[in-house]
């Protein structure tokens, strides 16, 4: 967990028994030439194995578990007419506050939440119908169709690394929600086996911004990593349509992109609530409107952790590119002020014209001083 | 016009003729020592006096001030009743974007607009019913209740200069409309003749936020100087509830306040605007709702002009001040960052635990190259 993934870089880091496999995989767009191409695992284990397994760590499971539905398996009426897909069984590793803002669109989407975290939220699950797990260990042996990574940026490569990739079934799709992307892409990509599906998204809305619903609310996603035989492609549109049914307004593109994008507009934004926040602003009896939006982002700002702020700007290459860029607009702008009262105090001296009004102490509206000596300086 | 202010900084400038006048005169708070209990000047002409002004200048008066009632005069039924109050004769000199915005709320509260313009807005008053006036000192022979300042900053200084003030009414009340006060007031204090009354006012929108109304936008006065005897009073009354009746949020507060709460608020705001204006934001297909806000609050920004950024720079003392406190909080946010950053190197050089993934191209996802000549720097 806590080696180097330089030591992987360029590395054909694959197990041998991975490319032993009869198995044909088509692999889409943004995947490195090493993992094009490779075989894919035997997919769906049978039914029985799976009841076995689930069985053999029943101190980890909460008793509410019962009532969540067990998966449907290839023999339901359902799979087999191909007609209307069975409901998703979605792991959802890391339950903060976004993981179960996004669980709660999944269920309304009609498919099975399970989770795990090391806090306890067995209450919180049992009160919304949702499996809940004190480890990954346990959850990982529930049959997912999707693991959803709901993390934060900073502990996601220890939780990706942690996870016990052999309990899983071989074509789990392995889903992240971070708000960068080229991260959790390539460390996808060095640390899952190769049958696993890969589809990075980034829901660019949060509990406060989609409390009334995820209508017209940009989602990002880059489909990494999906094979396009068996169900695996199926089942990852499946899962895309969750958002696409909340209403969300679907953008696919690859993370780098979205990663050049959100450095000059997420990033930026909450740079500037980071900033204002040290100003300790605060209201006045004469805001204008546009003062209450920068208060209102301050506060929204904020409201995340630094951690978070600090992830977008470790985790994304264009980050300190544009605060660089930020600084020199700052210093453009200061010149620009600066140059003006120059030149203001110039034709003061030169050509003794249009000085600014002195207030009864001799200083100037600007807070220079209008004594002699000082407009020699 | 040319000369400067701090010439008559502290000085009793009042021309002997004021002071000799019989008239009790009762100023309000803010006034300096030095216009304290000076005599007014005596009020209302007699109205054949006025007729003559008037028609001493045709050459400057537009045909269709021919269509803007003329003043009642003290005999007029409304005044001598003294229960409705005849309505105000208010002057506009400045009559650009805002004068003409703030003329519509005149003319909505059934009071006479008149406006003096060098540019020709002979069309626009025509069809709004405004008596226009290419030149101020015409517009000064009007038997003006206020004279209300529209000017930008920059040039609010030569226009007060310029202004005949020995062609007004001598109670006449002068008022500003700037989004800088002390500068007006001082400006006014020393400039203007003792009678007149003096409002400074900064309605707190322009066309843009106060385009469907101006309900509770705030509209900061502070009488600066009324007399209490004669009708300045009630006239400052009446004019201030112009904006009252308009719905205004009426804030009663000194020109030092408001200067104080706009830099760090106001003045604060057009700064971002500016700043973000450098960075060339563009829309981007994954806009989040706060950065849309920034969108918006540089496209308002720049839709002013610099010269007002640099008017609310140059004209308020405390504009300096939060301009460093502004550049000292983006330091610190970029300390904050670099700090965490250094934190994190540093572990992987000493301890040797958790570092970054890498690119192929062997660079950190901060852009910090991981090659072990670079972790050594």
């Amino acid at each position: 967990m806590a080696t180097s993934l330089r030591h992987f870089a360029g590395l054909g880091y694959f197990p041998a028994a991975a490319s032993s496999s009869g198995f044909t995989c088509f692999l889409r767009r943004d995947t490195p030439n090493f993992c094009a191409f490779v075989a894919l695992r035997p997919i769906r284990p049978p039914a029985a194995t799976v009841t076995a397994k689930a069985s053999a760590s029943p101190s980890t499971v909460e008793q509410h578990v019962q009532a969540v539905p067990s998966h449907s398996g290839d023999s339901s009426p359902a799979s087999s007419a191909a007609a209307v897909p069975a409901p998703l069984r979605v792991g959802i590793v890391g339950f903060g506050n976004f993981g179960q803002f996004i669980a709660g669109g999944v269920q309304r989407q009609g498919h099975t939440v399970l989770a795990a975290s090391r806090s306890d939220y067995s209450t919180y699950c049992a009160q919304h119908g949702i499996g809940f797990f004190r480890s990954v260990d346990a959850l990982c042996e529930e049959q997912l169709d999707v693991l959803l990574i709901c993390s934060s940026i900073l502990s996601t490569e220890g939780v990706v690394r942690a996870i016990p990739f052999h309990r899983l079934r071989p074509d789990t799709i392995v889903a992240d929600v971070l708000s960068v992307k080229e991260f959790p892409r390539n460390l996808l990509l060095e640390v899952l086996p190769p049958g696993f599906g890969i589809i990075c998204t980034h829901p660019m809305f949060g509990p406060e911004s989609g409390k009334h619903g995820w209508g017209k609310l940009p989602f990002v996603f880059d489909k990494v990593r999906v094979a396009e035989d068996g169900d695996q492609a199926a089942k990852c549109d499946q899962f895309l349509s969750i958002f696409e049914q909340e209403g969300c307004r679907m953008v696919e593109m690859s993370c780098a992109e979205h990663d050049r994008y959100a450095a000059g507009s997420q990033f930026i934004t909450h740079t500037i609530g980071r900033v204002l926040s040290q100003l300790n602003l605060k209201s006045t009896p004469i805001n204008t409107k546009g003062y209450e939006t920068l208060l209102q982002l301050t506060k929204n700002t904020v409201s995340d952790s630094f951690d978070l702020y600090y992830g977008l700007f470790m985790y994304n290459i264009n980050a300190t590119e544009q605060l660089d860029n930020l600084e020199m607009s700052f210093e453009k702008v200061r010149q620009m002020l600066s140059g003006r009262l120059h030149e203001f105090i110039r034709k003061q001296i030169v050509e003794r014209a249009a000085p600014v009004p002195a207030d009864p102490s001799g200083k100037l509206a600007n807070g220079l001083s209008s004594s002699p000596a000082a407009r020699l300086l």
